[in-house]
């Protein structure tokens, strides 16, 4: 099993009000590079910054890192469009950081990146593959790709109070400007990415395209951005079993009915629940109280501790002493 | 502990007769990219050979992979002036292959390349790094630095028959090309890797003098290259312990007597013998009749194995488990 991470950015989070990592510049461009170093190293090395939201809940690269200091596991980052660099190791698959989904484009070179990801997700060596994400702003770009692909479900935030009318307005703007209406790309999902994606969703349709293609066994981990790369593969045409593992907290999230989208996309789902409230540590209950939820394949790693035979309680704990690192890090 | 990887290209590796890989200009361009795969992945993912020697003589590449299979570690590729992609995740340090050292200047931003790799070398998490190489022609680079630095000794070869008096005469030009007479930069290491260096060399240096200045254990996976790394360090005035793990290939040959310049250079020297010479495997024994000897932190690897206590037979086994894995990929 390999654990492959696409991180990136996109200007779509810049938009006021609607990332949660963008409430403050520095956390919106440095989150994917840290969230990667956290993966990699245990610690953020380069980056600035380590990501906790404004009431101290930290990113779940801190759970995903948790659970591969249990069990070992094999990553890939994928640099798909940093707007700063990580001091972790990647595979270079986008140059440029996607536009702001109110333009008329938003990822310009979506072919390539594209390609180059399905070359990849062919040639790698695993017969399974787990794949995550880090974008600030991601949601609102799935949900413009989801308007493009004609998918009438939603996507969900990493805030507690989804600004979903904010992503709707966001997206209705972009559609606009790209001429594209409701589900006018539904035969033409990579028309979908290059106008209101992000170079993230791109890369992970891409590595996901070619790895099915190559009969690997593919884990999308995450929420509603992961569903929208899964609708977007279906949407090229492929119809290989594809799963989804994500976290309670996204299941049970009101915003988006996730197992009735999983079936009528043929998408087998798997819901992990790592039941934070039953800890005493106030950050960790954050994800309890609707916040963060999932990303940076925190659905996949929970999900692969389990399938390991490892308690939720020993991922817990290892969350919580992995967190206290990080926090006194930079104290 | 973390397995450092430099990988990288340098001009000077064309020059007719210089270099084992240069045998086929494929081999020449597209071994660092496939040595950091074969670490990485156990075999070629992207680059379209595998290394081997006219003879079937095997990278020492797999030789670090097969002790990877056996005892799992991390490794962190650096992308030090690669001539094509590496499939593997990498942190790119230089972007441009070396020049060849017959030229005035053959690491044009080696200072840029050094502060990189100094800043990595501090930041990484761990107490312990293990760093190896792979750049053909980087014995000849390493020869052309020696001589800036005013060090006496000499290089070794992946050749069974070392070209040492060709690499004298192109060290011959390239001194007289840089205007700088031997030993002249005896102080200026920086200025050493600048003229007569390669990218792969000045990454190197910069990551131990980073990670021995954060007081990290330091080993230097390798032959004469890593020796030659070894001198620069201590020309840049850092006389904190420092390590070199090499094989018995390179302890054996005649061409440089390296516990002599290790004592000299206060570096502690571990030798290992994979006694490859007690198998039937034709293409590894070629390894006990002087060829490939060291490279890919092949050296600093065995060194883990045996203070893992993993037996050396069980090293061997793996290796050509390995390497008829890649033959039979590529068949």
């Amino acid at each position: 099993m390999r654990f492959v991470l696409a991180i990136g950015s996109t200007h779509t989070a810049t938009i006021d009000g609607i990332s949660a990592a963008g409430a403050s510049a520095d956390l919106l461009f440095h989150t994917p590079a840290a969230d990667a170093e956290i993966v990699e190293y245990g610690r953020p090395v380069r980056a600035p910054v380590t990501p906790v939201s404004p009431s101290g809940c930290p990113t779940p690269a801190v759970i995903t890192r948790s659970v591969r200091e249990l069990i070992d596991f094999d990553v890939l980052v994928i640099e798909a469009g940093l707007a700063v660099s990580t001091a972790a190791p990647t595979i270079q698959m986008a140059n440029e950081p996607g536009e702001d989904i109110r333009e008329c484009v938003s990822v310009p070179a979506a072919t390539e990146v594209f390609e180059r990801a399905r070359d990849l997700g062919g040639r790698l060596p695993d017969e399974e593959l787990i794949i995550g994400e880090s974008i600030p702003g991601g949601t609102t770009t799935a949900l413009g790709v989801l308007s493009a692909l004609g998918e009438p479900f939603g996507v969900s935030s990493s805030m507690k109070e989804n600004p979903l009318a904010l992503k709707r307005e966001v997206v209705a703007v972009g559609v606009k400007a790209s001429g594209l209406a409701y589900g006018a790309a539904s035969d033409a999902p990579l028309e979908a990415l290059r106008t209101m994606g992000d170079p993230v969703l791109t890369a992970v349709a891409g590595v996901v395209v070619g790895a099915l293609d190559a009969e690997k066994r593919v884990i999308l981990a995450g929420g509603t951005q992961m569903l929208t790369a899964a609708a977007t593969v279906r949407h090229f045409g492929v119809c290989d079993p594809l799963e989804l593992a994500t976290t309670a907290y996204i299941a049970r999230e009101g915003d988006v009915d996730i197992k009735g989208v999983s079936d009528d996309l043929d998408i087998a789902l798997s819901v992990t629940d790592p039941k934070f409230e039953q800890e005493t540590h106030e950050e960790l209950r954050a994800y309890d109280d609707g916040e963060a939820k999932e990303g940076v394949g925190m659905g996949g790693a929970l999900f692969v501790a389990e399938r390991e035979g490892v308690p939720m309680s020993h991922v817990r704990d290892q969350t919580i002493s992995c967190y206290e690192r990080l926090v006194n890090d930079n104290g």
